[in-house]
């Protein structure tokens, strides 16, 4: 099935697509045992909702860039979807959210108990997988990896809820807190990829700030994307951060760069109920634009997406081998606005 | 500071209270950074509530048998003694607990979203203490048996969620339960110290069964104590259990052996509320004491206590090297009733 061959330029590489087909029916084999049901059915459940897999094929993407038999790392990237799904179903007892892919997650479809310990079942299960990888050497450096990530994913989390009631949230205080909630576990699924395959050091670290830098890039563009977006192609409702008076990345840059006036505009409708929710995002959106906020934004994403791609270019491979990764990471980055 | 020998029965050996101080000292070290404070500082607290160190000065001796360099696996206790707290500080918001040791429960004293953050990451820095066992044979050795006893854990608590809805428990559900729940983390922690120093697997194993069986015939112990204990001598109220209508082993029995009207009677017993309390307690103890119910349930415990020391028995050390385990555990075991 995996053509192997000694000429590196010519090595057979999977696609997104067989990468995911790959991770699908990984998955199908069943993750968790039948009993006690009531604890690991919430677990099967917030795995059927979907979602796109990405950090488990980036996991995959990072091995392949080095070793041909991609399916040794399946365990370790299960792992990494395991994590994520554990703090999807804990963060969203946090936030209180009703709905996760429009249907009811965990803790309002069962409870808040079941949400907690089903959560922190799955989070052991991802150490299951990663002690599946079998080679000590590389288990130990694997969960040290993810040990660290996880820590900073739960830092994330910490600084977001501080967030919300706080006044005076820098930019570089916003960037450091999406990055820890969610660019560095981008960033890690490729550094553990790279590490199952047995990359040197340095090629694992230059992908690990690929990702997170790329993942910060992409949370940036997300910001812009919910008040700039295409209604048509945006996935949520334009203009939803704005309704929500969210202190997103083009709010704490008009705190920082726009004359009093305008600061007081904006601080006025962010304190707004949502009468008319047209016109509070037409008049929001016209204090960002007056501003040249969006611009300043874009630049600011740009700079971090650079960034990332030297860190690919870093890598000690031949350009070809990295094709897939990077067309992958430029698709994602692509979304216009 | 450490004597070592090469005669093994001239060895010296810590006492409990040494293993306790070495553990305490080691705690001492800072084990969390400072930021963010609102993620850490509930964890430090839940530490700071004391507890009795049972876990890690239990792997300390499971090591301290094999080895005299007891300090190498400080950072494998303290793993054990985070995962511990980690499930009470979950436990205490499933069970809306408002104490513990006297204190605030954490979701109470800050919320039942920092329990839950907090309690993750602490889960995830036992992982991290593990990790720094540093040795990778052992260290992937010691992530498979945490792994398994962890996942028993979560196991345990949900059967306990289940069985107060359940009309039906049978005893050997009861007894897996509180094996799956306490049991497994008592042996978990002497395997885990067997393996740090290297014992054989059959050695290793041993102690699990020894540590779980005991366990097991402590938690029964308990729910006796917790009846028929001396009031002077027992931690907690005296009658506890019938009063909040628990289905202890003590019922579970009755409703297994006494005639049909003495159960009728129990079961309306714990249909009562409880405006007199001491005649509550003293006509359901007078069910148990018809029918002989003590008596069932000491001779129950005494088979998992002799089946334990079985254990001990057979790992391949000399008697005189067992000592103070066996002694820390026996006294364990002697509490009166």
């Amino acid at each position: 099935m995996y053509k192997l061959c000694t000429h590196i330029c010519d090595r057979f590489m999977h696609s997104l697509p067989q990468l995911l087909e790959l991770i699908h029916s990984f998955s199908g084999k069943s993750t968790f045992p039948p009993h006690p049901r009531e604890l690991y059915e919430p677990c099967d459940y917030i795995l059927t909702l979907g979602g796109k897999r990405l950090r488990p094929a980036l996991l995959l993407m990072g091995y392949e860039l080095f070793r041909d038999d991609v399916e040794q790392a399946l365990p370790a990237a299960w792992a990494v979807e395991l994590f994520h799904n554990f703090t999807l179903m804990h963060d969203d007892i946090m936030d209180a959210a009703p709905l996760r892919r429009g249907q009811p997650t965990v803790h309002t479809r069962w409870s808040t108990t079941t949400g907690i310990l089903s959560g922190d079942v799955m989070l052991i299960y991802a150490y299951r997988f990663l002690a599946k990888i079998g080679e000590p050497e590389i288990v130990l450096n694997l969960i040290q990896t993810f040990n660290r990530v996880a820590t900073e994913v739960c830092e994330g989390q910490q600084l977001d809820l501080n967030f919300e009631t706080r006044a005076d949230v820098s930019i570089p205080e916003y960037i450091r807190m999406i990055e820890l909630k969610t660019a560095v576990l981008l960033g890690g699924a490729l550094q553990m990829g790279a590490i199952c395959a047995g990359a040197s050091q340095a090629d694992a670290e230059h992908l690990y700030h690929f990702g997170r830098l790329a993942g910060i890039a992409f949370q940036i563009q997300d910001d812009l994307l919910d008040t700039y977006g295409d209604p048509a192609k945006f996935g949520k409702q334009v203009g939803g951060d704005i309704l929500q008076n969210k202190k997103t990345l083009l709010v704490l840059k008009t705190l920082e760069v726009a004359p009093e006036a305008e600061r007081l505009r904006l601080a006025q409708w962010m304190k707004t109920g949502i009468e008319n929710s047209d016109e509070k995002v037409a008049a929001v959106r016209a204090i960002f634009d007056r501003n040249g906020i969006p611009n300043l934004i874009a630049t600011e994403q740009q700079r971090f997406q650079n960034e990332a791609f030297n860190h690919i270019g870093a890598v000690n491979l031949p350009e070809e081998r990295k094709a897939v990764l990077r067309k992958t990471v430029e698709e994602l980055l692509k979304r216009e606005y």
